[in-house]
């Protein structure tokens, strides 16, 4: 099933250019907390599954195209994100070695992004007005989290994934010896992490370790990997994060992004595409204003 | 005003040696979802303030000692934290200069802690079990946000601050070479953030860069220092980070901290104390189980 957040922060499933409008099904007291329904929804899916699956057609039926696709979840309580996360094929022997610095997310382990920096398929990637500075696109597998999760071993972590969605990283780059911002705060710009188009739910995602995960700038293929080539598996990572704090319903977990990294300037369209999950869409602009402190 | 968090989410006002039960002024949907009572009482401070200041004996009056606190606010959206913000003094002539590195969060940014690491002044700081690593402490000044802020600049800066607590902010060391793991991980253990023993509101904090701010371990003073001696004071903290995103109200600033970070280890005792916001005292201890990915 594939769940969406929409338009004014509203729920809906989707099947192919349909949405179906499910908010009614959600208790009322949501509309007092509306960013909060995703992370409500994850947390009683067990008794919403049914409602959602098998009766949808109690929403009102929408044409997709006229929602407005915001973040798959508004408000997780966590972004996590592993470094470079990917092996990189070398020459036609098919050799694989670490990408860059020789170290992965086993060795550097998680960097947090900020759940204000979350964008859905609907908006666009927003760079600070006026900026000199060079950006960067990543593209990752997100991993979307079913309830609480604490001190999870590897073997039971599929047990804690409610679903997946496309997620991009973008990220500011430093410049050595003239400025070298925080990693967390250069990845948290807002709209710097759009997550969407919506999260399919683990049960239509058999093999999530063999999705192809692709990115294009203005059609240009950048960047084009298989799961299969993380370096730590999803399984690992979950139980990486949980050996440090509790995971929540709705929690983020980016799993990294492999080789073709590479720069995006306003005027550009990033495409990301997850085999089995989704794609979308997101053009590159600038803030309205420059910010009183600007980058 | 003080506002705590206790017990089961439950809030309360504290008054000397007594909490009054302020829970039942809150709409009771947020029984559904008590971890967000806190930011709903700050969304809705204008409404309350009156009810909460005024008519506070409305509230049950327990004694203080009896109710276990929790994190000043349990869930806000975001933990923004400054890299060390502090001035040193040099000898008696008084120079002052940058602590270490000579890069202040003007020019390395603010990087973030997993709100997962939040715990209350009726907590323990716990290291996970069995570590060999070394473990400091950092004794720090919060910030709690008032309302939704995007490029505040700092002239108006302090119109959005709802209030201001205690924070320890505990952090894994790396060891140049063998372990060398994000900040941000290391930073977020679970009750790697003591935040409390309440937020004291902005109206009763007439200089809150004139206070106080000092930590013992085990009564021996390890940091004493002044909010005045900031490097990046207040108001330009919460200019940089609404230069990146829009805060959140709940959102907690760690404002950094001043020399004489140093180590502690279970059995210790840590006592964190805010000239006019409060004082709190942590045992150190280690988590039950050892997580299946040691540290």
């Amino acid at each position: 099933m594939k769940i969406a957040s929409f338009n004014d922060y509203r729920v809906g499933v989707v099947e192919g250019d349909t949405i179906y409008d499910m908010t009614g099904e959600l208790p009322a007291f949501l509309a007092e907390m509306p960013r909060q329904r995703i992370n409500w929804l994850i947390s009683h899916w067990s008794d919403l599954r049914q409602t959602f699956g098998e009766h949808r057609q109690k929403g009102k039926a929408l044409p997709l195209a006229s929602a407005r696709l915001l973040p798959a979840n508004p408000a997780p309580q966590h972004v996590f994100a592993a470094p470079a996360n990917y092996q990189k094929h070398i020459g036609e022997l098919g050799e694989r070695v670490v990408t860059p610095g020789g170290r992965s997310a086993r060795e550097q382990g998680f960097f947090l992004k900020a759940p204000g920096s979350l964008v859905g398929a609907g908006g666009q990637l927003q760079l600070p007005k006026g900026s000199a500075r060079r950006f960067d696109h990543e593209s990752e597998l997100a991993v979307v989290i079913s309830k609480e999760a604490r001190n999870v071993p590897r073997s039971e972590a599929m047990d804690y994934v409610f679903g997946y969605a496309c997620l991009i990283d973008a990220t500011m780059r430093i410049e050595k010896g003239v400025a070298e911002e925080e990693r967390s705060m250069r990845k948290s710009f807002e709209t710097f992490t759009p997550l969407g188009p919506w999260i399919v739910t683990a049960d239509e995602v058999e093999f999530p370790q063999k999705l192809g995960n692709k990115l294009w700038v203005n059609g240009e293929l950048r960047q084009s990997a298989n799961t299969g080539e993380m370096i730590v598996g999803i399984e690992e990572l979950i139980e990486l994060v949980s050996s440090v704090l509790t995971l929540q319903a709705g929690d983020v977990i980016a799993t990294g992004t492999p080789e073709g990294v590479g720069p995006f300037v306003p005027g550009d369209e990033v495409r990301i595409e997850i085999e089995g999950v989704g794609a979308m869409s997101l053009s590159v602009s600038e803030t309205d204003v420059r910010a009183p402190r600007p980058y």
